[in-house]
């Protein structure tokens, strides 16, 4: 047996799997939430415990969830005619709150990477492809990130959708609301420059 | 019963009980750790819950500690005859992490502060009190915070000392180390010249 190292310790340690959490940070949680916050710590743990015995993915659309079909899935309100496809849960949070879109979406949970080993079936091509053939979608949105590795995913699932004669479109890229065009990187002003949409009259 | 929450909802919000986590923080936590490190998210829900269950204050020095007496305090090498008062628990370990020092400390959990109800009882000051009557106690030094009530509450405890006849001493407060006096604040200035050593020949 190991020598037993004092709780406090291991706590401080345990904290650092959080992201962003260094030694310090470690240090002024463990001790902010014994000396002040013992129920947010117990409601805390038994939360974290019972999410990671219980969420996985959606069997749909994989997004996390701790039910077979997500709540986004299962809703019978939503447009079975238009799926957004994302890189990640996260980007799914973020296009619930900013957009009133009423259609489904698809995590790929990763983007296409041949150099780190990712390929079509880690990101459940197979599992989306069988959506384009089932024959219900009119629409694909494809919001993955705009990176190299995020446009060439962009591109591939567009080539698989096209096969089944699917409308596909991609979320606009360009000069952020509110930018100013001094401050914007090259590489976006050069892209929103050479998009420019005709004004209507 | 009230409707369920989403599981990941719970937990994004159970994370914010964490100093410093907000809910983008919290958001990016939980979909970390459900991702990538479910073993480490397992590992913190059981520490958390073994430390809030277990971690309680040393009966001596008021440290946390799982145990009744803490490691410092039933450690026979350490110096019975110096005792040094801090205000919480994270500066005993910056304190033995920067310095040599070998006595005992004595943790205030908080100073002295009236105006919040914060009175000598919340403090532990009568078990203080209790190891300046035992008599072993040579040297006591004050580190509580430079802080109108951090030194308010070393005056408290200087006088309380001094009844006892025991030799007080305040760590020094001054131009940190490294500092350029040019970005030093006048208050901490106009100490350090106050409070200036004469230098041996």
């Amino acid at each position: 047996m190991t020598e037993k190292r004092p709780l406090l310790q291991q706590l401080i340690e345990a904290l650092r799997c959080l992201p962003g959490v260094g030694s310090k940070s470690a240090q002024r949680m463990a001790f902010q939430v014994l000396q002040h916050n013992r129920d947010g710590a117990r409601e805390l743990a038994e939360v974290l415990l019972e999410s990671v015995e219980k969420i996985g993915q959606c069997c749909q659309c994989r997004n996390l969830t701790e039910d077979d079909v997500c709540s986004i899935c299962i809703n019978p309100r939503r447009d079975n005619s238009s799926l957004c496809v994302v890189e990640s849960p996260a980007d799914v949070i973020a296009l619930e709150e900013a957009t009133g879109y009423q259609g489904h979406y698809f995590v790929l949970h990763g983007r296409l990477s041949p150099l780190d080993g990712v390929g079509p079936d880690d990101l459940g091509l197979e599992k989306l492809n069988a959506a384009f053939v089932a024959g219900q979608l009119q629409e694909l949105i494809l919001a993955t990130n705009s990176t190299v590795e995020g446009e060439a995913t962009a591109f591939y699932i567009q080539s698989l959708a096209q096969k089944h004669n699917i409308r596909v479109s991609r979320i606009a890229h360009g000069v952020p609301l509110g930018g100013e065009l001094e401050y914007i990187d090259q590489g976006t002003l050069a892209h929103a420059f050479g998009s420019r949409l005709l004004v209507d009259e």
